[in-house]
């Protein structure tokens, strides 16, 4: 028989089918890291030396070798910084102009690499640009939210090739935001305590879930993973924002996200992801209830009318063993 | 600029940014209805004379030429109708066996039709049987929802070519459903009417987003659809659960669905698509504010990392010139 779980934090229900269950490594995309990427094309907007074919930066994140991370427009924006927000209500036709940002960051000069191959002090780098863009924006009275993310690959919606994440603040704050954050709240009044703290403990208290801990930060699969190596990263200090990392904390963070995406990497055989970071909306800061984190989506399974028409999700691998085999791939070998 | 549209039923804003967008006969999928796909596979465990390959059927609609629809258990189950439905809470780990119901429902003993291509009676026999199953199925005191649901093609979530539905019945309410179900208590509390009624009205007097309308039914791209050809169907009548439809309803049913795939069919040459029918749980059933519907969504588009990461969805394609590109779709011509 399969067993359904929930999620506490998403309230989600995951089928956990494992009778349709592969072997961990059947996961194992097909060999597209043995592609041989050029380390830079003439045509790559975000290529090095190429800086003209991108719309005017918004921040560069330079040492003494020139620039090492670049913040630019995006080609196609869904959101623009010019305008007003304005809402229309005509009965029920609702909408509002998509003012916001919509920014693609440019994680590296070299075309050829991947968060997974980069040194650590590159992933700081993106991490420290990925603050200095949400402090910088959240001062615009028209956001509502700061959402960044990255689609790595065709299959996780990006044709782009050289290593990038995008940025998108909105004049609305995400219905499901909306509804997770009041959970979180309702949590808080009845127990008296972060519900992404004790979810955290409890995992931590538990074990098998886990693929990896830092100093600041742990890497696990949620006990209903909504999808085979599902992972979230939650730092263990509680703030509800993720603009109040601190430096040392993105370090130990640069360490952690280029850990598991190795493992990934490697375990996986490259596939297709998507990360995203979740933080509260920018009216809020600083709440008892509320805990940034980073959730991680390896596209190795595919959603269908079942999990369109209910919200519910099947998953055909049990969590524990998810995790250990990310916590046994060997991220030296590669 | 771009323009956010929020959908009162779901919640959802969606992000119209039509600056990416493609003309619309551009979403239209490569050539696959010119394959020729066989009236009868030996190896196919829904064709009309492999019936031994199927576990025991449910449910079986004949005619005097032989049986037209079947019924029969999902190879592989998400749910078992075996055992107690049984909850365990462990801190924040909390779980339920996975009971319920997972059924196949065999469409039409020819292998190689499609409801876009099957006559008018065989698609009202799949929705007799659709209403046989949730009839039956909503009588087992341990199911809380029933979903009906297709996966139509491989990106849709599909191996088998034979034209096939699923049944899932869950134990449990998907935490979506729940929270559109308060919703729409909390919009018939403040406003005194059914806010499914209320769009259907509108979106009636709006018009230019209505595909087709029969007798009965009515199908229309929603004002905030969440990707290009984003397809509501929906009953004039007011009623909660789908199986409250009557004889008449279902055959008007199948005239206007079979139309909408065959819309689809034509003028997107045979995508990818999924459908469900979205219905009131178990427990409740004539309320004055939850009304069934169903969703149909063409695999046009793909989300990624934006979308994972809020829910919130960038349609590309402007919902009025989707409809009015279905509208001018000839189906005679197939």
């Amino acid at each position: 028989m399969t067993e359904l779980r929930q999620n506490l934090i998403t309230k989600d229900w995951v089928i956990i089918a494992t009778d349709r269950s592969k072997r961990q490594d059947e996961f194992s995309q097909i060999n597209k890291h043995q592609i041989v990427i050029p380390s830079y094309k003439k045509d790559c907007p975000f290529c090095l030396g190429n800086e003209e074919l991108t719309g005017p930066e918004s921040f560069r994140l330079n040492d003494a070798s020139g620039w090492k991370v670049r913040a630019v427009p995006n080609k196609y924006p869904a959101l623009s910084p010019e305008g007003e927000r304005v809402r229309n209500i005509n009965g029920i036709f609702r909408s509002l102009s998509g003012v916001g940002h919509h920014e693609v960051i440019i994680e590296n000069p070299r075309h050829d690499l991947t968060t997974a191959l980069m040194d650590v002090e590159d992933v700081a780098n993106i991490i420290k640009v990925y603050r200095q863009r949400y402090s910088e924006i959240r001062k615009d009275r028209r956001v509502q939210t700061i959402m960044i993310f990255k689609n790595h690959g065709k299959g996780a919606g990006t044709s782009l090739e050289h290593p990038h994440s995008q940025l998108a603040a909105t004049p609305v704050v995400p219905y499901e935001l909306r509804v997770r954050i009041q959970e979180a709240m309702r949590y808080f009044d009845d127990m008296g305590e972060c519900l992404f703290c004790r979810t955290l403990a409890e995992e931590l208290a538990a074990g098998e879930r886990i693929i990896f801990e830092s100093e600041h930060f742990v890497a696990f699969i949620p006990y209903a993973a909504l999808s085979p190596f599902h992972i979230w990263i939650f730092p263990r200090r509680h703030s509800s924002s993720f603009d109040e990392i601190t430096d040392e904390e993105m370090l130990d963070l640069a360490v952690n996200l280029k850990t598991v995406l190795r493992k990934i990497y490697v375990g996986l055989n490259n596939p297709d992801y998507n990360y995203n970071i979740r933080s509260i909306p920018t009216d809020e800061v600083r709440t008892d209830y509320f805990h940034w984190y980073i959730a991680i989506v390896p596209r190795v399974s595919l959603t269908a009318g079942f999990e369109l028409g209910s919200g519910m999700f099947i998953n055909t691998s049990l969590p524990e063993e998810s995790a250990a085999f990310l916590r046994s791939v060997n991220i030296e070998s590669c």
